[in-house]
């Protein structure tokens, strides 16, 4: 019988630092649970992958920022959106006040060796 | 910039069939949301899938049941599971008074020409 688990539970009381965890992993992807308080990017500061992303925002609230872009994504609950590898982007903001739950897919090329 | 869509979003009221919508496809990974409401599989009538499959409940309620298993698995909003290929299964019960949505990974293998 597989295993049950559910994405809102075990979520710290404190998150002094953006808790990433890894949920499922292989040669092809990666699904993360990511858990942020009040956490951003710092100022110019890209995340620059050479995967492909698909990602939701199941809890709380996050602002993105992409490089070629200067407004600001607003994401709420079950807002989710494709970003493609190498589109450049940060977390500008996440709420402060409450715990943002996001799961991320990382979608490794073929060619690329995981792990 | 990205185009943000919600999973919560345009459920249709009425859902004569189990619905199947495509997210995000390509060689590897097919993302999916799929929307019950009362529908089950048909008695002894098992998914057998080639390809892995992770699964997430984030509306709703169903029970599943495992062909290796008597026992059904009872799943509640957050709940996920690893479904490996060829671990056969099928939707015993979803809640008929209530929409249920699912978002599904299936991983393709990578000798498996999808599409």
């Amino acid at each position: 019988m597989p295993i049950i688990e559910n994405i809102f539970s075990k979520i710290p009381e404190q998150v002094p630092d953006e808790l990433f965890q890894t949920l499922l992993s292989n040669k092809q992807i990666k699904i993360e649970r990511i858990i942020s308080k009040g956490h951003s990017s710092s100022v110019n500061n890209w995340y620059d992958q050479i995967q492909d992303e698909w990602i939701i925002l199941l809890e709380g609230q996050a602002k993105l920022q992409f490089a070629n872009n200067t407004a600001l994504l607003n994401l709420n609950p079950g807002d989710y959106l494709f970003i493609p590898a190498h589109s450049k982007h940060r977390v500008h903001w996440t709420d402060p006040t409450i715990t943002t739950i996001w799961l991320a897919i990382h979608i490794y090329p073929n060619e690329y060796d995981y792990e």
